[in-house]
């Protein structure tokens, strides 16, 4: 469980816009509800920003309520719906949303959402002197100076219940199967479902191998008197086309193995326990940042604590 | 819940067979449990042959005791392990599958799987004379002369969580999700998901549609104000590359649809209550058919009753 | 899956009411979502009544559309709400039912329910001549006329997945738990749900039997070489307090028997695929009785067929 | 995830024992496998003892083969069986304990468990010197010195299952359940569940309430506009009997709550991502831990990082 900051009475809001951005990811509706909560206790407005930077662009916002948030804690998905916009990408854009925040008198921006999400969220900041607080939610887990990201746990879990049901079948027929796991550019979810799933093998962008060293490992393993069956976890940004040139490659060296790609249903779903709590503790905590005078930063896990970490960082680390 | 039948006290078996065959599916264990206990309470001996056909060829089998199907009840594949035969296809390959029978005084054998485990299991019967029952048991439901096969309902549950965490993202960013789902020759699978998803549109082999055809319908929903979210679940033998082909003719007509294979998850898992409870009834009603003197049948369901299916209809109706 | 009844054109309704009274079940929604968009298909207007019989009275009810019941066909619990109204068992309660149906414009109406919401929908027909058809729904299952009803698949299993978690413990601590599921008058759940978990015994109202006739079968199976873990399931309303003293009277003859009461969690959650079929096929059936110009009768299935049974059935064998 | 410690060569062990004793805790058996796996890797000869102290006691136990302990990272409960052991809180008894040991010539014992397991633990290494180290295995999660323990994630999330589907009766029904979750001296289920299923309130052991104050913050939120549906959580140990008095209180105020005892189905289940990884990574450090010549700890949490912590300070601040 997470320690909350204590509030500063520095700065005092008035009024506030959320919105998520980007892939979703189980948890989004927790840490709007929690943010929407939060803001009203202190007696703060609440705008839902619609489809992330686009609809900010546009200017299509509503005043959330406590019953507007009502019931949602359980579900996967965005209520406030999600987006990935070009025109954000651009000085023009960001300055087009500036321009949306201050006519409806919205003076500080909660940003729910990745990578992307958080450094768009960073060049406004940065731009537009905009007050603004980012959330890290993806399932991928990559963002530079968080610990923990939302949604993140619970696509852990769908992928291992996943796999779980393959292993029926790869022992029932003795066989070896290939489940390539979401993560672009990162080896995070490939990692934890391996060791969870008892995996053979765990292929990650950050250690990349070829192809007959992986053939390799798997003929020693089969020496040492392993069984036939076997999973091999492969995160899907590990090299373009791994898994299934992974596949050619042991058919022509006497396996049969078979591919699963677990795709989009790792994104969706009711967020575990842990993604919950983690993002009511977020949502509250950013408030409180706002209210201790913070901007320019995210709402970060180092070990078990928040911390605020700045959102420039994230950027220079890309 | 079924009714048994009753035991004629005509025929008597001293020593049985049990193998399980072709794809696996969920219920499997159930139904070997069931038999290997239905069994031993009438003082059967039950030998428990490994590897389908192929394990029956090479006289791969074990005795089974009451014990060895404690726990197994709730467990995804088959403990027997399954496989696909090609021997088994040929007359000189059942013709040796006969002879591993007899020398292990094997008086009758218990076949568990699908279409061509059953097909193969009727050759064996009649150009043996070997008393053989079969059981129903695949995902697809695509047996001829029963309602309903060990596996399906689960499968069916397996779909439907996916497309509901699917739906998630669907919903948030409003995209159209085409999802595959089993079925190399029917439609049962993706027709029953298809209504408990709320599916857009379900394309099924029984029922082949231009791509024009179902684009125009899409464009015809959208019109009548359907939200731009939605899934269509499809058939994985509804046409050989259909999903992406009609992936790619909607990306022609400004859809941004994105594809979900749902594959192997559909096969294991622990089984429903149903395919659970249909297991065990399937079970001990195929003791009770051996010793009322039947041979060359499956146990089927015909509404809710059971009932014995010659095994040669299946052939004919192929 | 259920085929629908031909529509015959000789009645034509205006505008219909719908209400969910009761106990609430799994499929619930699913079934005022087909009652809806069947309905709206056929250019019939359609009011959602509030929190049932008591929402009735109080002429509690708005229009619904189609995306009103967008989204909500794997949501458990009711929409509508639901509640057990001691007024409508007054024929006065009734008889003001019937007038603000009147003073509404609504020609018909459908109630989604057990036992009590259906003699009562029949008794309203009955006295007021109004237009009433009733969807069997409940997870007990103990609805005379029809096989199944709505939310018992899903009731069932979520029973057994809690009873797999509990044999866990079961297995791990060689003990007996005795294990309570719901069923006030009636044993379905807890025999579909016992033969599922592979339970030592079944305890259910239709069979009543004396605390040390079941001690002694405990005791022979000990003997017979059975472990000393178990799982006795035990409907809730075989005996009152039954549970409690089974587990003291076998405490005196040297078990450590531990009881569960599985209690509320088996009424909601997400529907199963089945329970979502079963509720859209016969809410879809509801609207085409309506127009072949049926009345006082439920949705009922026998087999796997749909059929019209009388609502006066279930009260004459109640 | 963690860091895997160095191994030291200083100590060099060719024997061990296992066993797993307490209440059972998701995540047992991937504990089991880690240790199994990574004694074997350093051919070390591992043997598992049967039912606990108990089974150490009484000399029961058998060698472990990387095979023994194959396809069970996903299962619940133990397969070395748990037992609850008087015999072990005597000097005495560790006495026999430490000879069994000594006779079957293991040199160093691995211990999974809660706080009475490890308490025990730390006894046996102090009076007899043998090499001990702790793993920490309880749902509860309040073991003096480690941030986290084997089996909370699980049942948190059971839990918070559990009530996700009794709150689709709540709003139906417009009513208030008192949920009683597993905690006997802690809080931590109950808070976790609580914050995750958005509890109206959360009682637990380590803050004490009066019934009239539970009673006037219920009613005071009532007033402010809040739903008349609401999930209240209790920890089990939080008062003997507090749920029931509770309840009966709030009947004489008007309110007409029910209550859900959730008991043993929070300690079964497959364990989740988290319980996984962390007891194949807690299992694997015990190991290097050993060769590192450590004694009399355990493989505590801080943070993220595992750290070892002495046994004896679990017993000093009980």
């Amino acid at each position: 469980m997470y320690k909350l900051p204590d509030r500063s009475s520095g700065t005092s809001f008035d009024t506030i816009g959320i919105l998520t951005s980007g892939g979703d990811a189980p948890g989004m509706n927790a840490a709007i509800r929690a943010l929407v909560r939060a803001a009203l206790n202190q007696k703060i407005k609440v705008y839902g920003i619609q489809r992330g930077f686009a609809g900010l662009i546009g200017g299509d916002m509503r005043r959330m309520s406590s019953a507007s948030v009502s019931n949602i804690i359980q579900r996967g998905g965005t209520l406030l719906k999600s987006n990935r916009c070009e025109a954000f990408k651009t000085v023009e854009g960001r300055h087009q949303a500036a321009e949306a925040l201050r006519k409806k008198g919205i003076q500080a921006l909660i940003c729910i959402g990745g990578d992307g999400t958080l450094t768009g969220a960073h060049l406004l900041a940065r731009e537009s002197g905009m007050t603004v607080i980012g959330l890290p939610c993806t399932i991928d887990n990559d963002i530079y100076g968080s610990d923990d990201s939302i949604g993140f746990d619970t696509a852990v879990n769908t992928a291992i219940d996943a796999i779980d049901r393959i292993r029926d079948t790869a022992l029932s027929h003795e066989r070896l199967f290939l489940v390539e796991v979401m993560g672009r550019k990162s080896g995070f979810i490939a990692t934890q479902v391996g060791i969870a799933c008892g995996a053979e093998m765990i292929l990650i962008p950050e250690y990349p191998r070829a192809l007959d060293s992986i053939s390799h490992t798997l003929a020693s393993n089969r020496k040492a008197g392993r069984g036939s069956s076997g999973i091999i976890v492969v995160a899907e940004g590990t090299e373009p086309g791994l898994t299934e040139r992974l596949a050619g490659y042991l058919r022509q060296h006497g396996e049969e193995p078979r591919i699963c790609i677990l795709g989009h249903i790792q994104r969706g779903g009711s967020p575990t326990g842990h993604d919950r709590v983690l993002a009511s503790c977020m949502g509250a905590t950013a408030i409180n940042y706002l209210q201790a005078g913070y901007t320019d930063v995210m709402v970060a896990t180092l070990g078990r604590e928040l911390i605020p970490a700045p959102l420039g960082d994230i950027t220079a680390r890309r």
